[in-house]
């Protein structure tokens, strides 16, 4: 089987644009990941339409990337926050805008940059190999069939 | 300032999600990843509607992701090719199926994996820090005001 035939109801990044394949998704992921917790916060960053915004939580909430907490009960108001399976697209959002610096440029640079707790450098940071620590550029990978696929195969 | 504060119109994340921000662009990339370049593998591979397949392979022309090219002069026919700036995407990739495989698997496992071709391992590419190698775990890293910032707040 050529990698280009693997049957795509098993591909995982159409399974993670299920829940986050929206700029507005995505927008809301950037807040979350900044601090931000609450609706009017939200809105008022983003610059989105309520019936949107409301939207675009919901979603977020049923994929188990963020939760909702009552905060106070006289209103009822609530606050949303990353749950680990959020904080764990962390490296989505920072590849979007580490490609973002590089190709669609701020005149002033960056509005925002990163820096290593452990090192202390402002970094970019870049994908390596966990095996053998190489960093690695796009044509150092090269993409196979995976498990799914070769099941779906054999059973058909 | 703090990094919450930094004003949305210098946002990377935002400029690049003008260009990808759309699930459908999105499937595409992934496509032309894989070697596809003409309109009628896109749509079958996809299952993507014509009108949204070409709209959206429009906004990627446009965005200088992809390179639109004659392949057929009789009839006028186009293929669409990655181009640098359209590589370079390949980490946006990489990081949505290594976390759609991760929460989101597929009952037989991955239908697509990935070798690193300098030390021939399937692997799951993983961020790292470029100054001292260390493999970044999420609270490994501090966002902070960018230039683009702080040049606005020094103009204000």
């Amino acid at each position: 089987m050529r990698v280009s035939e693997f049957p795509r109801d098993t591909c995982s990044v159409a399974n993670a644009l299920e829940i986050i394949g929206d700029r507005w998704a995505i927008h809301v992921l950037r807040e979350s990941f900044l601090g931000v917790t609450r609706f009017e916060q939200f809105r008022r960053n983003i610059g989105v339409a309520k019936n949107i915004l409301s939207d675009r939580l919901n979603t977020l909430v049923a994929g188990g990337v963020l939760e909702r907490r009552l905060y106070s009960e006289r209103p009822p108001r609530y606050e949303y926050r990353l749950t680990e399976k959020g904080v764990d697209l962390y490296s989505v959002l920072i590849e979007l805008m580490r490609w973002g610096n590089k190709w669609t440029p701020s005149p002033d640079g960056p509005g925002v940059i990163l820096e290593h707790r452990g090192c202390g450098k402002a970094i970019e940071p870049a994908l390596a190999c966990p095996e053998c620590g190489e960093i690695l550029q796009p044509r150092d990978i090269r993409a196979a069939p995976g498990p799914g696929a070769l099941a779906r195969e054999a059973a058909s």
